[in-house]
């Protein structure tokens, strides 16, 4: 079970989904095509209970969607979702994060590569709208309209 | 605990430090400002067996830096280090996706916004260098150099 965060920030409602070590491995294989039970469990190694409670728990926040493929009798299958497609560039960040501070060079274990040429990308750049191009020091959190009236007295509600 | 996952994967790799509901929700507080333990525990809610673990398992993998910085007798600060700050454009994605997805308009706990005009962000795009602006789709996920025989069977080394 992931813990649920009881705090109003948006990194903590975001944990409450996938702050644990196997849902994104989840999402990963949902990427990769995988769409049955047997094969998420496989390829993640993940045990039955959890990987049940952890599908159930994607559907429910509509990442997958379960969709009976059965034609003699139930059969399930999950199929990624737009939202759960929105994760992409989360993805490619993380591997590329990863590759980038958790790896000597020549040991990665995935590449992100141009589909087309083949070319390995090794960096990346998050471009925020309404800010100048690759100047992220030029961004601020700061409490939002469902913020806690301790968040607001912490964080400000106009930049710092 | 956070899980320790043997397959070769750059995305199980990186669940290994971060994947738990409380890691990022430390990094948050790391990059608010926060260095002592016993703000960490406030401002996170984590239990203190657990948030020290946390710490220490930061500071193994260069993510945060403990410091004495007592001046009678030892205290301790846990300052961010560069590697931890490049998880910035990690953490900011993670709000505007959290905001887009699991709020509605006008609830969002937390705000990115422009440090200058205080105007909020509410969009991102992924720039991956070496790939075409804003054409996401052109990337590919291959096994690396470091892969295991069955990942590169299974994901192929060049695009696909």
């Amino acid at each position: 079970m992931v813990a649920k965060h009881k705090q109003a920030c948006s990194i903590a409602g975001f944990l409450n989904i996938f702050g644990d070590a196997w849902t994104f491995l989840i999402i990963r294989e949902a990427f990769y095509g995988t769409t049955r039970f047997s094969d998420f469990q496989r390829h993640t190694g993940a045990a039955k209970n959890l990987l049940s409670e952890r599908l159930s728990m994607l559907v429910e926040n509509g990442i997958l969607e379960k969709v009976n493929v059965g034609t003699m009798g139930a059969r399930y299958a999950y199929h990624i979702t737009d939202k759960g497609r929105s994760l992409q560039p989360l993805l490619a960040a993380i591997i590329l994060w990863s590759n980038d501070n958790l790896y000597p060079e020549g040991q990665e274990p995935n590449l992100v590569v141009n589909r087309e040429t083949g070319e390995p990308v090794r960096e990346f750049d998050l471009h925020l709208k309404g800010l100048p191009e690759g100047d992220l020091q030029k961004f601020a959190v700061v409490a939002g309209p469902g913020a806690s009236d301790a968040a607001r007295e912490r964080l400000g509600t106009i930049a710092r």
